[in-house]
């Protein structure tokens, strides 16, 4: 039992720490634009998202792994913050930030669940595997949708143009083709064509 | 890609209205006190903490049904509202007003979605197979985890005594013996110990 105590601390460690993602707020707005997102809703939404449109994935996907990877996905903007998609100057140092989060918030549970964690994060943002490329397509389509769904507050707020959101989704079809179709021609055009995404193409 | 068409369309609108999640507020407070949590926080937090300890389950559970009935299950509350786990009055009438709720919600999805669901959420709420009961512990856990980590703010508002959770806790041994072990010695006891529940026994 002092093996599964010492374990179990270091879980609950962890579950506290990440309470943290709650305290991290993103550029997008909920429905009636009553305030901004947090990651940790974020999150949830996508992960729920995933489950019910694993179906539309190119290849098959492991549903669980991927739903994990995106409910961890932006944990380590605890300590590095969120990076807007559209932030040019945060960009740069994203990377090197995110890294040292992810090695000191996965490096709180027991060594083989961080491992997990640590990897698992590691794949979402290389974007390489079916499940990598899958989680991206909801971590994508998501915020637009909520855009969507706010009149574009959050696209106007920063001046947001259809080439940056093409450049942002470039790779987001290798995920999910039908999806990728479907965000166009329902989220994006519309957008365009009613001004909350500058029309610069 | 008509079907395709219809099916995504509904799945999106389910999408668009469980946002409204985001907006239901619970009585836990998050990290430092800065606010109350939304159930949307909740879910998210408390599906992740069943991927990390689905391990100290009682019976072998499918880990990734469970962490979507804990994704769900709290849709509910869109319409019907949070009911306080103390609030005797609000008891009386939660079941009515979370099954108008559930057949409302659920029902925006494609026919196979709204089932799977749907039943789902049913099968939370009797509590009866491994999975749900899992469940219930993430649901129980989580917040007595969160009321320890912020000096048991929401317990001494409500005057929480301990009689009280335990009897909200009674079945939780049934979903992982392991796991209210340690919640009773490591969370429960000391929160009596400090006076931040009432020690009623």
């Amino acid at each position: 039992m002092s093996t599964d105590k010492d374990k179990l601390d270091r879980l609950f460690d962890f579950f506290r720490e990440i309470d943290k993602e709650k305290l991290i707020t993103r550029q997008n707005y909920i429905t009636g634009c009553k305030r901004k997102e947090t990651d940790a809703e974020h999150a949830w939404h996508a992960a729920l998202m995933c489950v019910l449109l694993s179906r539309y994935s190119n290849r098959e996907i492991d549903v669980l792994k991927t739903v994990t990877m995106i409910l961890i996905h932006d944990i380590v903007e605890i300590d590095a913050g969120d990076t807007y998609a559209y932030d040019k100057e945060g960009k740069k140092t994203q990377r090197e930030r995110e890294v040292r989060a992810a090695d000191r918030i996965f490096g709180i549970l027991p060594e083989e669940d961080a491992e997990y964690l640590r990897n698992l994060w590691e794949e979402f943002e290389q974007s390489e595997t079916p499940e990598a490329k899958f989680a991206h397509v909801m971590d994508n389509i998501q915020p637009m949708m909520l855009n969507d769904n706010t009149n574009g507050k959050s696209w106007r707020e920063h001046d947001v143009a259809l080439s940056q959101l093409l450049e942002r989704n470039k790779r987001t079809h290798e995920g999910s083709r039908v999806l990728w179709d479907y965000a166009y021609e329902n989220i994006v055009m519309p957008n365009v064509e009613n001004g909350n995404l500058k029309d610069d193409n």
